[in-house]
């Protein structure tokens, strides 16, 4: 069986988008692939008593600034949302749908799409509408996919992925475990990437 | 005149101690100079509302394993004090009154002298006996240095560069400005490289 990288991620974090855009490419050049977890950082903050940078004041012009910039250093593009940052739980009962009854790259591939959509056409997740007309512009059925967000099987199944993150000690998002070896941020990729060469260091 | 690299940093800063150990080399390399400010990350927290990543349970173990794992990454030795964090008031007041009445290099040079003797050998600069110890083990003359830390002089000096740096917008350590362009944290090692080496990106 192929080894994995496990990586969490919330569709409204900046660097988990960044994160998503890198992630196969390095899993691929060293014989992995890669298990995607959607959650929800709203609940793994809370969990640790945490806040997002940018909900303090002097750390939020920064992070604004940080988040294109480290977009561009991975060659990424990114436009940042006017509404931001925003609730995702639509899109990741969405994911979870696609993950159990298609199958993870059919989850991976609406991952792409609704990371896209959010951080380069200011496209609101948060928005019925708006996801809808998201779905069927994938592919999806965008009924189906209404129906399953709104469906407490799928918001179940979130809830207790984001149970199970936080068991596992996943306090924020992007984060990655390579065997057993957790790695929190896109700016761990660098380590990431020597921890899959060489081995533990 | 050289174009420099100001570092911000605390002296119980793990993420500090290893940038101190890079960054000459990489200034270097890149026709630079690096202009050290010893501050006091409790005073930025308490501006910023912030809190030191190990404060919260959850993240406390990661941190501490990725402080580690971050100094084996950079080739830098490194052993976790049990006593952490400490204060280091004394520390940077020493490091201050070196840079006003020897010379930047001289405050350098108790810069690392001060973080290597906390990040490998747990000599405690929070220890008045201790960090004498240090300051005589570093050549200077520790009864001055005593008297300097001691002296409102210096602890005005102090005081008045965590002010300046906050008013700068700096919120952490290590925190770097090059060309006007905000850094911050050891990880930010590879986009400071690509801007000394290609300019703004």
């Amino acid at each position: 069986m192929t080894p994995t990288i496990d990586f969490w991620f919330d569709f409204s974090s900046p660097y988990s988008y960044i994160a998503n855009e890198w992630v196969d490419a390095v899993a691929a050049r060293h014989g992995r692939t890669v298990r995607r977890h959607a959650i929800l950082l709203g609940a793994t903050f809370q969990a640790a008593e945490l806040k997002s940078p940018v909900s303090y004041p002097i750390k939020r012009e920064y992070s604004l600034a940080d988040f294109a910039r480290s977009a561009r250093f991975e060659g990424v593009p990114y436009l940042q949302p006017d509404t931001f940052p925003i609730p995702t739980q639509n899109a990741a009962r969405i994911f979870w749908w696609l993950h159990d009854t298609g199958s993870p790259d059919a989850a991976a591939d609406w991952a792409r799409a609704a990371f896209r959509a959010y951080f380069t056409r200011s496209v609101l997740l948060s928005d019925p509408d708006a996801l809808k007309a998201l779905a069927a512009d994938s592919g999806l059925d965008a009924a189906a996919a209404e129906a399953a967000w709104n469906d407490p099987a799928w918001k179940l199944r979130l809830k207790s992925e984001n149970e199970t993150a936080i068991a596992a000690g996943i306090f924020g998002a992007p984060f990655f475990m390579v065997d057993g070896e957790p790695f929190w941020g896109n700016d761990r990729r660098a380590q990431i990437e020597r921890w899959l060469a060489t081995g533990p260091f």
